[in-house]
């Protein structure tokens, strides 16, 4: 589709790129024109009818819309932001620069610029910020017949039509009724009698990540979001709360592989920017890593007598950081699904002791039977196979505790992901290690 | 709500329990009799109204649906099936043993019947596994009237109203049209006049990770299953999606974290289960990384006349481990979100080398001060440094490209996580750190 767009470009035949664009979904325009140089991307989205190019522009990447927003008139970006629904018209005005959003506020329509001001001032990842302020609203005493004319009157400018809000005149939020209920009742049946009053709703301060797993948890297409007086402020549509799912994953992916959470494409990061979101964690568990090589300077004596012992420290480390990684991912993803909880920190230890008691016992065995035949030395073999039992129970214990410690002390769990958790585990194994060689091959 | 479920059945309050349950949701329900024991569960449910049970039922774990199975007669679980969507009820069956299986679908009805046995042909993880069979369909020659009357008919029993689908004598998809458009429609407006005919859809084989990413571009609330002649066989929803979300969000959290991939919750999986998931990948890189230690006995003779060089070794190894999970994290999730194509290679890995040279060069300095300063020697801080910075850049470019050559020879990029990543990058920081250290320090 991008070449045929570009060839009618080429060949300035406008007329016939206009009625190909027509034919065209709102979803593919916009992969288009984040694709095409920013002149080109201009004047395709200027051939876009009216009523599609809102939800073209509201689907772009932000570099894209921030590209457009420079090549266009003051006038077309009002226009945008006019067009757009107020959640979106939001978000944009939030990264432009502040003389470009004054200058668009004070020409857009009164009521928008009302709306985008109420949603502005809401912490970033509260309900509040990614909710839209329209919806259709009912009264109790509509019948269903009057409801449809309001659907009809007001349902244009609405992101979705499909879930009603029943309010009163303060604007308290009384009941739900979707449109699916009014197709299946009658007529001249009232609102009040056929919506649903014990309405599951959201607050305009509740954590975006709390917002997705209710929406999880219900399946709604919509849910309400209420003020400290119950009274109706907005509402937010399932196609968002996917957006805060995506979200929430990738700042987990990012914390777990020891990384500063960032919004950010990877191709849109700069090259300074990549290095400062990963430079502090490296530089801490560099440090750290450098307390397991003081461990080592202990056990000096034991390694000039047996040097052998140096070549199991990788194998041990690594082994270490693998078990506990296991356990720590598992437990991670378990609170983040609300599929484990603080209070079952000791049935998770009991089951992860006993699994690393069989990970541990079939790894260990293993290894001593490599150990025994390589080297032709049992003592050794001995000393390789227990110390893997233990490292292994000891890595799988912090890999579920301190995830569920972090928790219960209010931190992310998934600060306690693999990064993290192989530096404190490497140090445990090397100390459980010499121990055990130095005992048992009485060095 | 759980403790007051209780006190109704201590109390044999059944009338009032009843009472009680048509004031909860039905996601609340199906929460509680997933905590009860069988046996409350049960009676429980046998309290609810016929037309929520189906529902609550769809919506609780499958151990409790097993547990609940066991526990009802044959005459319940027949109408339980009935009542399920199909694509709930196909998942149901298809986790049940033969025998009942059989009897069940012997006694339910044969328009379910029908449809549950199409949808258990297609393979796992496919749309056709996935979808409903139940939805609205209509024709081209249908007024916006014939349409309402349509959906009130069959509206009740199908999943979604919100989306319709048009179909032709033979079942052909032709054209899609949205309750919002119908009801912005005038009542004697056809339908083939307000329908958008290019429809987008997915097919019966598509991989359900293909089809989530098709509704996260889109934002639909339902997409057309087509078969091969074109033809409307079911359609997925958006709650079903999510599902996948999560399931393959699950999956590549588990595949980084060296898991086997598992379906079941943390607790629902047995002891030996979670071994088993965990013992291959262990296995696998523990001898793997006896090979890094086989390296360290090439350079006995370097840490005999030098020891401090071995205490070293820890902080080497889990720096390049780190910066390498850095740089296999965000490829990977890049690569999962169609961020970065596979084409992308060597931008991505000019990136990568651009940012091991910033992190590299912070790490060397800071870590190469400290040894100048702790032992009074710079050649030995010089040897840290330069190796520091060295194992940054490899683990950095083989943490993007290990992933991105995964994804071009069709292998899952996640097997190229961490623990995979580490066990290269240690033997590879090995070999840089003693061949650099006996240059420099003229062993």
């Amino acid at each position: 589709m991008k070449e045929k767009i570009l060839e009618f470009i080429e060949k300035k035949q406008f007329a016939q790129l206009k009625g190909y664009l027509q034919a065209l979904n709102e979803a593919d325009i916009s992969d288009i024109i984040d694709e095409l140089p920013g002149e080109d991307g201009a004047l395709v989205y200027r051939l876009l009818d009216k009523d599609v190019a809102a939800d073209v522009f509201s689907r772009m990447e932000n570099e894209t819309q921030e590209r457009l927003i420079k090549l266009l008139k003051e006038k077309e970006v009002t226009e945008i932001i006019n067009n757009l629904y107020a959640d979106d018209a939001a978000d944009l005005i939030s990264e432009m620069p502040a003389v470009l959003v004054k200058k668009i506020l004070a020409n857009i329509d009164p009521q928008q610029r009302k709306d985008i001001n109420e949603l502005l001032k809401y912490p970033e990842d509260s309900a509040g910020s990614i909710m839209t302020t329209e919806f259709v609203d009912l009264k109790m005493d509509m019948t269903v017949k009057d409801s449809f004319d309001r659907i009809r009157k007001v349902g244009k400018d609405t992101e979705t039509i499909y879930t009603c809000y029943v309010i009163d005149a303060e604007r308290h939020l009384m009941g739900v009724v979707t449109v699916k209920e009014l197709l299946l009742s009658k007529y001249e049946d009232l609102i009040e009698d056929i919506m649903e009053k014990s309405v599951i709703k959201l607050h305009t301060l509740d954590d975006q990540e709390d917002v997705a797993k209710t929406f999880d948890k219900y399946d709604f297409l919509a849910m309400p979001v209420v003020d400290q007086e119950n009274r109706l402020v907005g509402i937010i549509t399932v196609d968002d709360v996917i957006d805060v799912m995506h979200e929430e994953t990738a700042e987990d992916f990012e914390i777990m592989g020891g990384l500063e959470p960032s919004d950010d494409s990877y191709f849109n990061t700069t090259v300074w920017e990549h290095a400062k979101h990963r430079i502090v964690w490296l530089l801490f568990l560099m440090l750290s890593a450098t307390f397991t090589g003081a461990i080592l300077t202990h056990y000096e004596e034991a390694f000039a007598s047996v040097p052998i012992l140096v070549s199991f420290i990788p194998m041990l480390m690594d082994t270490g950081g693998n078990s506990g990684s296991q356990a720590s991912t598992l437990i991670i993803r378990g609170l983040a699904t609300n599929d484990i909880n603080v209070k079952d920190i000791f049935k998770v230890w009991w089951k992860e002791i006993r699994v690393a008691l069989i990970c541990g016992s079939i790894l260990g065995i293993v290894n001593g039977i490599r150990v025994a035949i390589q080297y032709n030395n049992i003592m050794l073999a001995i000393v390789i196979a227990i110390t893997i039992l233990c490292v292994v129970i000891i890595s799988k214990s912090l890999g579920c505790l301190l995830p569920l410690g972090a928790k219960a002390l209010k931190l992310d769990p998934a600060l306690m992901a693999s990064p993290l958790l192989t530096t404190i585990v490497d140090a445990l194994a090397l100390v459980i290690y010499f121990t055990i060689a130095m005992h048992v091959l009485a060095i």
